[in-house]
């Protein structure tokens, strides 16, 4: 991360979140659906922004995705503001669901005063249950009225459901003399993979960018940060990253991809391995963060499937969580991965290396167990050596809090 | 099972497993390998069978797999002993894991005096780790000396790791007036999936069969039990699942897919669905049999896909350790799982119906949460409605114990 925050001039802002950029502000309130937390995020940009998003590939998408799909696509890809309740996920819900969702929205505009299609609505909570549109109506009033240019950190809140903290960052960076911000939020938790818990991440900018390139940008960050913490296809009913470009930093507009549009994507990329990781390193019940790298496979393909395989693997998580050096697990999870491996080939680090061309070394157990019971992150290094692909994955142990959680949720 | 057991006339013997059949004897004794425990298991048929195997397709397969492999090769499908040892899984072994297999089968034939390709051997255990050879040595040799015709249940004990009972079951069925026998042992445990906890079967029968009709008729019932608890690919270094029909019932061999050939193939998956079951419903820390039936799918391969997500979600499985009726986790499941779904058209049961056409009824949740508490075994019905796919997957619950288990392995 260094290296592309050198590349990229970037400074990290410890303090702020969504509201960092300019023309955007925030709140987080409590509406009632939930008994004491805030449960609803108003994200607001004075001024209509380039707007992109990627939804959960779930077939049971929720309610709430689809109507920001569809008002995104009446809009051209266009956002003023996006509002998320914890608590209920209207997933399941059908036609009810819809409508509920759509009521939402005319909230939201009617309050705003913005186009019902510049409004995007998200939920996170428990499946199969109708939002309280009373409290809906009354709470996005209230979150309208707190709307504030430091409500960054209230909304960071609200959105979170399991989550033991926030997720926030900010950073800028010089774009041929002009400051650029990046803010972002996330909630996530789960055991990340496999997991249904559902994660979400909402980016504002005030950089000038093209919708479609914005998408773009966005996808990538994605494939290499939120996805490597969650598997394809292995997602919530309720899955969505949203990211709004307002304009006000002054830029000269990204409209093709140039130096600008690739130094803005690294910044976008980082801000989105930040959230990623919080999220894994916040899973339910963890401990600790697991970081598995996975070099010189066939193919990039084959390395994310390996470090996704390593990183899911159950025996694996709770090896870690017993402090216990364990290699033979880290194995069995690459083998059953689908990856091409040459058993005879494979080196393997576990704060040093353990195993090498496939035959383990005598290594010290007490050296790795003390790593395994005293670092906060622990680090898996796969070398296949057999091509060029690479891919980081994240995730965490498996503890019994996580059990206690997930035993005791509905 | 009572249809297919009618059609069978298949009478299930308590009592007795592999030493059932005719001319099949067996051993289990403690070698030496672990502390207390048996840890060594020997069946042996006094006439050469008819033999079919199916192996892991995990890319680290152990050595014992490969060499078995290589044997049955030159054997031409044929087998008169397996031997089995736990504790030590042979498989990251290298160079020297295939040596000390290969050895072990020459320990084998020589006490046994049969040629070395009729011998299998397979291990469970600690991946990484070599066995023993002198142990090894001397444990052949008295498992030779305790062959008995009795010696099913010893056997039994001595494959198990963290398996908390014996799995075990013999069945009779009468083939045109022959009485047939077959038998059947099986070590499993570990979450099943995502599992990398190695499972293994063993299987004889008296039934006169060629190898190849034995090898079709094992993967059919393969594909609908084992398979079924665990997923494709998503299998340990060690699994296997080897079947001996030496012809001692004296039945007119079979040789063609005949009326004979569907009875036996009925009857050996009935015995493998038997072994399945209970492998889940021992699953490491596991309080309960979970059964996720999928009816209606637009294809059988939809429903697997279905009904292994549904059993596999570690929400689900969470769930229902805590007698949460909380249905939305088996629908996101279901709605990850990547087959074609309705979801305006989705039926569930969960004791009763509770959700149809998609929408949540008002069920008792006073009643299903009692379910959920008191029955021991769990049944969870979709059905799709869209076509004529259907499947039936096996798990368990996961709990605080699954996590004491496996961060105290090693």
């Amino acid at each position: 991360m260094n290296n592309s925050n050198e590349q990229n001039n970037l400074k990290i802002i410890k303090e702020q979140g969504i509201t960092y950029p300019k023309g955007f502000k925030s709140a987080g309130i409590n509406s009632g659906i939930r008994v004491k937390r805030k449960d609803l995020a108003l994200i607001y940009s004075e001024k209509i922004a380039s707007a992109a998003a990627v939804y959960t590939q779930n077939k049971f998408k929720a309610a709430p995705l689809w109507v920001t799909e569809e008002n995104m696509a009446r809009s051209g890809g266009k956002l003023q503001a996006v509002l998320v309740n914890s608590g209920v996920a209207n997933a399941c819900t059908g036609e009810q669901g819809l409508q509920d969702a759509r009521e939402t929205v005319k909230y939201v505009s009617e309050n705003l005063n913005i186009k019902e299609e510049y409004v995007a609505v998200t939920s996170t909570g428990k499946i199969g249950e109708f939002l309280p549109m009373d409290k809906m109506k009354d709470g996005v009033k209230e979150a309208v009225d707190k709307l504030s240019a430091k409500g960054g950190a209230d909304a960071a809140e609200a959105i979170l459901t399991t989550d033991t903290r926030k997720k926030e960052i900010a950073v800028s960076f010089d774009l041929d003399g002009q400051e650029i911000r990046i803010g972002g939020i996330a909630k996530g938790s789960g055991m990340i993979h496999p997991n249904m818990a559902t994660m979400l991440g909402f980016i504002t900018t005030d950089i000038a960018i093209e919708s479609n390139l914005l998408q773009e940008a966005l996808q990538y960050a994605i494939a290499k940060t939120f996805n490597m913490i969650s598997v394809d296809g292995d997602t919530s009913t309720n899955d969505m990253v949203v990211v709004l470009a307002n304009g006000l930093a002054g830029n000269s507009p990204i409209v093709e991809k140039n130096k600008d549009y690739h130094q803005f994507k690294n910044a976008l990329n980082m801000v989105a391995e930040y959230l990623a990781k919080e999220i894994a390193r916040d899973g339910e019940g963890a401990t600790k963060l697991v970081e598995a790298e996975v070099l010189h496979a066939m193919t990039d393909s084959d390395a994310v499937k390996i470090a996704k395989a390593v990183i899911g693997s159950l025996l694996v998580k709770a090896a870690i969580y017993g402090h216990d050096p364990n290699w033979g697990r880290i194995f069995a999870a690459a083998g059953y991965s689908g990856a091409q491996i040459d058993v005879e080939k494979v080196d393997l680090y576990l704060k040093e290396k353990i195993v090498s061309d496939g035959q383990p070394l005598s290594f010290s157990r007490e050296l790795v167990r003390k790593y395994l019971e005293e670092s906060p992150e622990i680090k898996i290094v796969i070398d296949l050596k057999l091509g060029e692909g690479k891919a980081t994955a994240w995730g965490c142990d498996l503890t019994h809090e996580y059990i206690n959680i997930n035993t005791k949720y509905s």
